[in-house]
């Protein structure tokens, strides 16, 4: 796995040990999770064992914007804050995650640099899944991985609807 | 295979016939194509099998804003607009579609309303994937599917940055 300044933030976390165990709490989430909404407990335990679990301190920053990043976060406790800088290179807080959302898709599936920062507002479990793991879980668990793919592709569709209608709302008010 | 509004419109489109005559073509344009880059000629011609061709004409509306998709298309000749209605439901040109692009993933996937309408500006060749072919492709083709779906979440995750930076400076505008 590459050592990336966002790896090395990630190792001075505090590990939580065995994913698996967290099997039946990140299941529990699924009513608010678009990603793992049609996975079973069983599904979810393989998944598990393919993840790193840790526990993010106030403040703590996850995901750093322009950083580069290969790996996704689930979020099982706390709640995370998402900020972009602005063109006065301001903070801007664009987005609030709760637990059974996921965050840093984006740059995990294609190499791009972190479009925004992920910061914990309080204190948070994470559960997070790398590319390369992803990459093992489309090999070796065929039908789990093709799920997981179809799950992103939704929620990245229904992400890019709701962005795209604010977009044109703006573009709608400019013509006013 | 659901017979939707927009199914019966592309019935009346003239059907290519035999789809794997055209993977030599498709593969010609992947240079363009951010969907297929990856793939080899082979891929291609496995895929091919799961697509229809049609021609449609100067005027043909393929896809409806609106309306019930359950395919995506894939532009092998000619130019397609797409528009979405504003806030006055006036028609918006929101995007030029070129050969080796491909359009309507997003209801393909999530099941959603048609976010616009795809409309021929010119004589186009097209290749249609249906939903339905998507999950043959991935029981039947567990690699080929797995690429498959590993390039939408690509293309929906690149086109969602484009979005959303677009977004913001619209939003950082306002803020001036």
């Amino acid at each position: 796995m590459a050592e990336t300044a966002e790896r090395a933030r990630l190792a001075q976390l505090e590990s939580l040990g065995d994913p698996t165990r967290f099997a039946k709490r990140i299941h529990g989430l699924i009513t608010f999770s678009p990603l793992f909404e049609t996975f079973n407990l069983t599904e979810i335990r393989v998944l598990s064992e393919f993840m790193q679990v840790y526990r993010a301190g106030p403040g703590a920053e996850i995901i750093r914007e322009g950083d580069a990043g290969d790996f996704m976060v689930f979020l099982i406790e706390g709640r995370i804050e998402v900020f972009k800088q602005d063109r006065w290179n301001a903070p801007r807080l664009i987005a609030l995650i709760a637990p059974g959302q996921s965050f840093g898709e984006m740059s995990m599936i294609d190499g791009e640099p972190r479009f925004a920062s992920c910061i914990a507002a309080e204190s948070c479990m994470i559960a997070v899944l790398s590319r390369d793991s992803l990459a093992r879980i489309i090999l070796e668990q065929t039908t789990l991985g093709a799920k997981i793919l179809m799950e992103l592709v939704l929620i990245l569709s229904q992400r890019l609807r709701l962005t795209s209608s604010k977009l044109l709302d703006y573009m709608d008010r400019e013509k006013t």
